[in-house]
C-alpha cells in the first residue's frame, strides 16, 4: 500500500457546478482523512462555491458586476448540476437520492472541509474580473495568483482540474 | 525518449459523455500499447459508461432510482456528446465521421480496453446514490471507495480528471 | 518555495470553450514566465482554438466535414462560454468585464503564448475525424498522436485535462 505521509493533492476547481464541486470536496476531505494535505484553488465559476450567501452585496460593483452577481449562484447550495439539471428538478432528485443514502449535502461537505483544514484559495484574476471581493467569500479563503497556484501544484503529488 | 516501463496512468472519469469517454478509453488503450498500465475510476456520470445495456433492470430500485435509471444512458453507446449533441444529430455526425476514418466506436474501444487489461473501477458512493448495482455493470468492474482511488492515483505517474 | 527550473507542465485541452481555453493559456503563459516549459495538446473540440480564421477553407473536405467546419468555431474568438453563454450575451459580458480590468482577450493570450514559446500540438486522430488539415491551423502547430502525447505527459511535472 502507498505511504501517504507528507503527500499533497492540489485541485483546480474551475467549474461552478454542484456535482463537480461535490467531487472536489469529497476528494479533499478523503485526502485529509488519510493524512494527505489538500488544496482547492477556485478559479472562474469555481469561485462561486466560495461565496457566502449571507455576505451577498451589490455595493462597490459596477453595472456589469451587479448583473453578474445576480445571475450566478450565491454559494454552494445554489450551484446547478453539470447535467440533467432540468431547471433544478434533476438537482432535487440527486439531493434526495443522496439524503436517502445519508450522504451529506454540498454545504456540509464544504463545512467539513473547512474544519478539517482543507486550504481554499480564490483566483485573483477571476475575482477581479467577476467583481467579487474577499469579504463576500467564506472565512479563511486567501486570494492568490495563477503563479502561486502553479508553484503549489508543481509541489504536489496529485493535481486535478475539475 | 521517456522510459515507459513500470509507469501507470490513472483516469478519474466523472463525465458521462460520449466524446469524453472516448478520450479516456483512447488514452488508456494507447497507454497499454506502450507498456503503461492504465486504470479508469468511474464516478458519478462516468459510471454510466460501465452499465451493461443487456443487464438493465429496475428491480431492487426505489422510485427515484427507477426514474434515474430510465432517464440516463444505459451503457456506452447511449451517452450524448458534451457539445453539439443536437438531440443526437451531432453525435450521429461524429460517429459517421469516425467510421469514415475507420476509427472504432466507443463500444469497440471499451471492449478493446477490457481485453487489453485496462482496469475499470466504479465509485462506491456514486453507485449507492444512483442505486446502481455491480450486477448491472460490464464484467470485471470492481467497486471501490474514494480513498482507494486516491491511494491508487497517488501511486501513478499521470492522473487526469475527465 | 519550489524550485521551478527544468520543470514542465502539460495540458490536454479537450474543450472548445472560451473560458476553458483562457485558463489553459493563462496557465501556460504563467508557467513560461517563471521558467517552466508548457505544452498544450489540443484534442477534439480543443482543436478549434488552433484554427486560423484567415485560413478557413471548405476545400478537400467531404460533405460532413464541410457541415462540421461551418457549424464550429473558426478560431479562438468564436469559441462559446462553457456556461451562461446566453447566445453570446454572457460571453460579451465576460469580455467587457475582462477589458474593464485591462485583461487581454483570448486572441491576445494565444498570440502571447506563441511568442513566449508555449508548444502547441494538435491531435492526429481528432484532425482526421474532423477533416481539419494542418494548413488551416495557426503557424507552428505540430500534429502528433495520442502516444506522443502520453510520452510527453509522463515526462512532465504537472498534467491537466481541461
Amino acid at each position: 500500500m502507498t505511504d501517504t505521509g507528507d503527500k499533497k493533492i492540489n485541485i483546480l476547481l474551475f467549474s461552478g457546478e454542484y456535482d463537480k464541486a461535490l467531487v472536489a470536496l469529497i476528494l479533499a476531505n478523503t485526502a485529509h482523512s488519510i493524512g494527505v494535505k489538500a488544496t482547492i484553488f477556485c478559479a472562474f465559476w469555481g469561485l462561486l462555491l466560495l461565496r457566502d450567501p449571507d455576505k451577498f452585496t451589490l455595493e462597490g460593483k459596477n453595472e456589469l458586476e451587479k448583473a453578474f452577481a445576480l445571475m450566478t449562484a450565491k454559494g454552494a447550495e445554489e450551484l446547478p448540476l453539470s447535467r440533467m439539471n432540468l431547471s433544478g428538478l434533476g438537482k432535487m432528485m440527486l439531493k434526495k437520492m443522496m439524503a436517502d443514502e445519508e450522504a451529506p449535502d454540498l454545504h456540509n461537505f464544504l463545512q467539513e472541509a473547512c474544519k478539517k483544514g482543507v486550504k481554499f484559495y480564490g483566483c485573483k484574476l477571476s475575482a477581479e474580473v467577476m467583481g467579487i471581493q474577499k469579504e463576500e467569500l467564506i472565512p479563511g479563503v486567501e486570494i492568490i495568483t495563477a503563479e502561486d497556484y502553479l508553484k503549489d501544484a508543481l509541489d504536489s503529488d496529485l493535481e486535478l482540474f475539475i
